[in-house]
This record gives structure tokens, C-alpha cells and sequence, in this order.
């Protein structure tokens, strides 16, 4: 507790925009999040008071970092397993815990768990060499997906292998793999719910998000033209695994839509890309229900505030040309309605700098007016 | 600039809970505030990075705090008048200007000023002694309305006066006064622009103010049962008031609404009060208008999110009972939807520590709710 305001304090390890992000939700709780992060000039540290430098992978640093924290938890999914559970061990109140959290970390593992709880979940088979991948492939036929264990993202760690020989090149980097089929999907969903220790978890709307090149550019909340009775079993799905891992936090579960149901992708343990649209769209946004999950606090409304909301994701463009300051003036003189989220990072071609959300009535048009704005803010026109 | 981001730097002066809301929009933006705080406990303070110590009276510590600053502006209006005109003399982006914010600072000046450019304003007169009271409540009938020229909030700086006998108590003391006619009024509104140096303005919806022992307790935005009509008439004055005084940043105006018209009770430059409904009540916070507006950005839209909007003021409660902490587990539970918004600081009776949001489409409903939640964190029941 800080002893000046009579509210709790959540660490949080890790310097990047959730973080940052999450920090503006903490303000309104009357609380400041203390971060554990890189570099000052990572995206949270530029805007906290209470920044600690440390590595994530440093037992010591998480140790101290710990230290009159009420809760502990995560900006991203890099925190060593066995750090996490040295700290339970410890009796800090961190979450996800090392248990749940594994299964955020370690495909095959999640994978594994998945099938065992009964989910849909793609064919799939762990990889020890290449003659893994061929069996697998001789079953479903080629393409297949070949993922890292861990440490992927935004479309790093994911392969589409065509041929045995493709197979040979990545299993010969060393890279611990699982290989999956090549799911004949219609598009990909997203399922975010939220839990407390005490078990009261909140379900957000299911939203449609839409990747290029592996990365997630546009998020649709509600997903347009969803089944009632589809979107209920993706919430419904996102509950119970969130129970049965034991997830305190958030939880997203990335769906691919097949003509015949749902599978899962993958889980994230974390606030999300694919729910930031819930700062302005819903009542209560990922940022703040993971705070409160966290900190035992009931669940707030997941409450759509609009019933048409786009987020699209803020690339970095080509250098040159007109300054990102500049692209916002345009931008706001285009659009008076658009909500943009900078955070605070050096533009690089291609790197996520931020984020812009539209709402009104009409998806398409809504749609239409949040990537206008996304490409005014990546390539200033 | 930030050379790290690209984007502008902001200095606020005053480290109160309007600084450390501004913050939140500003993290939005790409920025981090910087603040001038007179301790690291300030509210403001708390939750910045960027925070210098010192004194908003010091003009040397003003100039070394403008530093490097895009743009400078103030969570009060106690910053003397003739520092802001030496900084802008050396070329300091101030805003507003000292031209300006006197009329905000003195209310002499601004009542002056008013009844020079036509707005319609209570009878008032300067007063230099007992007998300049006595001679306008001999116009008006006691009691009447005696205001410090300066400093006055929160129902501070303003008494009602009743006989040349209290009238010569409060003389005596030696404060600068006016005294104006106890208006006849129905109900307080407010009316809230912004104004960039460019000259474009952008009305907020006017809002009912309700007061209680000369402190805000609730704002209901819109104004119930307010006539387009007398809106527009509202907006439009607060518009020819922002251009008249050359107001650069947000503009809000106190208004009495009586059985014929509106009156300017007051005027305050900066985010205010009266506006904090907007963070989830309208598509721009008043927070990111005022930061639009001093880095001469286009404004944002001022649309309604809802049909029905309140903010109530959580006010200290008696000390003992339940903790801050465990009043508001209980609210979130009791009201899932309220939005609460915690300024860091200790509780003490009577003390703004704090407000609710509360949205809808009946304001019956709407305003019952918000002093639910507002009572819950006040009182714990």
C-alpha cells in the first residue's frame, strides 16, 4: 500500500506500451505503476514516476523490484517460469502465476494442456526433427505452420513450410518447434475475459482482428456478423480455460473462425493488441480490469460504448517527409472524432509507435474512418 | 520538443489533480507532462516522470521550469500576473496570456470588463470601504454578495453579507472586494470552450453545476431541460468571451440562469471542474482539448458519448470506518459501471479527493447513481 494515498501499488515488469498504457488506467484508480524497465527511455518509463531499472531475466532485480508491491505482473511473456515461482515461493502476489503463465510461454505446453482440457484447438504435433514435420505433413499435406516454443510475436517465430527441404532449413537453426495444420480459416476472432483471484472473471465482446504479414492491423468490436451463438461459445471457451489455467489477469485467446466453428491460436496472458479498442469502446478498458483482476477488486462493465468501434494499429512509415507532429495536426484536422494512442517511440519502419480508435453506428464507416487515420499517422496522406 | 518522440513537451505549473488528469491525455498524445510542483506528494506529482520542484511565485524558477517547453500553462490561476508577462516577454509560449488570465485572476477586472463588452453580468460595484456596500445593497436590498478579488475557490473568497454591520467586519479585515446583487437564480450552469492561438474554438454541451455549501457536488451534462435556445446563447457567449479576452487554452463560464436569461458568475482558464465529466462523457476530454489548444493542434470533437451524463465529487469523509481501499471494493461491486477517478491525495473532511462518472440514456437514473457511488466512497455506505 503507498502509505500517502491508502491504495495499493501493482509492479509491473516491463517498460512497453501496456505498460504505459496501463499506467493511465492506475491514475484513475488513484494509484502510480511502478515499472520494472530497460531503459528510461523505454515507452511506460517515459511517462512514470516510479521507474526501476533491472532486467527481467534478473532474479535479484525482480526480487527487489517485488518489494511492497501488492501485486506483480507482467507488460509481456519473457519473465523465466522458474523467477516467477521462486517469488510465489516467496509469498509475492504475482500474476498470472508460473503455472498459468506457462502456457502463455511454451506453445507445446499450451498446445498440450489445450488438447487434454478438450478445446479445439488446430492438429498439431511436437517437433524433435525434421522427419516430425514430414509425418505431420503427410497426414494434413503441406503447407504446415511450424512455431517456435517461444518467444514469438507479432509474426516472428511462425513459419509456413512448403516442402521437407524448407523443414530441414529451420530445424537446422535450433529453434525448439511444434508444427501445426494449416487451418482453413475465414478470419481470426479474439475472446478477452479477465479473472480475479477470487474467481469472478469478465468477458469482453468478441472482436474480429485482421492481420497483414503476421501482424494485427485492424481490431472490429463487436466482430461484424458474428452468430450470437458463436460469439457466446468463444466468450464461453475464453471463461473456462481462464479457469482451468488458473489465469489471474487478463486472458486473450486468438480464435481462427473455420466454416465449421472455432479453434484456438494462441493465448496471451496480458492486456492485449486486440484490446486496446476497449479504452474508449467499453465501459471499462482491458487497462483498468487487469489492475483490478489483479488487485481482487470486483470486475467493471465490458459494456460496448458505441455499437460500431475500430481500432487499427499505427505502423511506422517509410522516414522522411512530414514529421509524425505534423501527421497529427493533419489528422486531427481530417478527423475532430479520432482517439489516437502514441507511445512513445522512435518511428522505425514497420514497428508499432501506436494506435487510433474510432466509434460511431456503422461499421463500414467506422472501419473506413480508423484506417484513414492510421494511414494518415504511417504515411502522412 | 522531445527529441526521443518527435512530439512536444508541455509544462504545467501546479502539481493538482487537473495537472495529473492532463497527464493522462497527454500520454495519449505521445507526451509526458512536465509539472512544477511544489512537493513530490502532490497529486500531479505522484504519477509524472517529468517533475520539477518549486515555487509557481518564483519567477527564476518559472523561467528555469519553461525551459525547453513547447508550450506552458497552469493548473491555477495563483501565478502572479506580471511573471507570465516577463516570460512572455522573453518569448515563452504562455498560455493563457497574462492579457487574459488577469481577467480569471480579478475579478474586479473581469467584472469590469464583462459589463464593457455587453455580457450579461450581475449589478456589481468595486468597493473601497463600508460605505461603498452600504450605498449598492441601498440599490439592490441586502443581503448582498461581497467576493475577494482574488484567490477565491471552492466557496472561499465569497460571503454573503447581510447588514452594514458584517459589511464593515469583512472591510475591516482588509481583503480587496466587490460586491454584487444575490442573483434571483433557478439553477448554475457552466459553459466550456477551448481556443487555440489560431483562433479556432470548440463548445462543450452546457452543463447544470449543482453547489452545496458553495462546493461543487454534481455536474449533469447536459443540462436538463435547458432550451436549445438558451445552449446556444450559453455557447455563443462563452465563444465572444474566448475571442474578446484573447484566451488561449479552456475557457470555462460560470453562469446563474434566471427566470429571464443567463449571468456570468465567473470565469476560470484552465480545465476545470465543471468539465471532468467529459473524460468518458465526451469523445475529447477537456484535459486533451486544453493540451490541443495550447499546442495550437485542431480541436477535438466535444460530441456527447451518452444521452446522460454525471459527474459527482467524492468530498472527504470522516476519518475512521472503512478504508478508501475497502469503500471502493464495495462501490465497483455495487456499480459495475461507474467510472472512478482518484487524485492521490490523504482524505480529509470536506476535501476533493476524488470523482465519479456515471453514464446512460435517463439522467433521473444516471444522477442517482453517481450519488450512490459518490456516497459509497465518501461514507462507505
Amino acid at each position: 500500500m503507498d502509505t500517502r494515498t491508502g491504495l495499493p501499488v501493482v509492479g509491473m515488469v516491463g517498460g512497453g506500451q501496456l505498460a504505459r498504457m496501463t499506467h493511465q488506467a492506475a491514475i484513475s484508480l488513484g494509484q502510480s505503476l511502478r515499472v520494472l524497465a530497460e531503459s528510461p527511455d523505454d515507452s511506460a518509463a517515459l511517462v512514470i514516476g516510479d521507474v526501476r531499472i533491472g532486467s527481467h531475466t534478473d532474479l535479484a532485480a525482480l526480487r527487489e523490484f517485488a518489494k511492497d508491491c501488492d501485486a506483480v505482473t507482467f507488460d509481456h511473456e519473457h519473465v523465466p517460469t522458474e523467477h516467477i515461482a521462486a517469488l510465489e515461493g516467496e509469498g509475492v502476489r504475482i500474476y498470472p502465476g508460473s503455472a498459468a503463465l506457462l502456457f502463455a510461454q511454451d506453445k507445446g505446453r499450451m498446445r498440450a494442456r489445450l488438447a487434454e482440457l478438450g478445446a479445439p484447438v488446430p492438429r498439431w504435433r511436437p517437433v524433435n526433427d525434421t522427419a516430425d514435420i514430414a509425418a505431420f505433413a503427410a497426414e494434413t499435406g503441406w503447407p504446415v505452420i511450424a512455431k517456435a516454443t517461444r518467444g514469438g510475436y507479432d509474426g516472428k517465430g511462425v513459419w509456413v513450410l512448403s516442402s521437407p527441404d524448407e523443414a530441414q532449413r529451420l530445424v537446422d537453426t535450433g529453434t525448439p518447434l511444434i508444427v501445426e495444420e494449416k487451418v482453413p480459416l475465414r478470419r481470426e476472432l479474439a475472446a478477452l475475459v479477465a479473472r480475479s483471484p477470487f474467481g469472478q472473471v469478465a468477458a469482453y465482446p468478441v472482436v474480429e482482428t485482421v492481420q497483414r504479414d503476421g501482424i494485427c492491423v485492424e481490431v472490429l468490436a463487436p466482430a461484424p456478423g458474428l452468430s450470437d451463438e458463436r460469439a457466446v461459445a468463444a466468450q464461453q471457451l475464453a471463461i473456462d480455460l481462464a479457469h482451468a489455467l488458473g489465469v489471474v489477469g487478463l486472458l486473450a485467446v486468438e480464435l481462427f473462425e473455420t466454416d465449421t466453428g472455432i479453434v484456438v491460436n494462441e493465448l496471451a496472458m496480458r492486456p492485449h493488441n486486440s484490446g486496446h479498442w476497449s479504452i474508449e469502446g467499453a465501459r471499462t478498458s482491458q487497462f483498468e480490469q487487469h489492475l483490478r483482476a489483479v488487485l481482487d477488486y470486483p470486475m467493471g462493465s465490458t459494456a460496448l460504448t458505441a455499437p460500431a468501434v475500430v481500432m487499427a494499429n499505427v505502423l511506422g512509415g517509410a522516414s522522411g517527409g512530414m514529421s509524425i507532429d505534423e501527421r497529427l495536426h493533419h489528422l486531427f484536422a481530417a478527423d475532430p472524432g479520432a482517439r489516437v494512442h502514441f507511445y512513445g517511440k522512435q518511428v522505425r519502419p514497420g514497428r508499432k509507435i501506436g494506435h487510433v480508435t474510432v466509434l460511431g453506428d456503422d461499421m463500414t464507416e467506422v472501419r473506413a474512418r480508423a484506417a484513414r487515420a492510421a494511414r494518415w499517422l504511417q504515411e502522412g496522406k
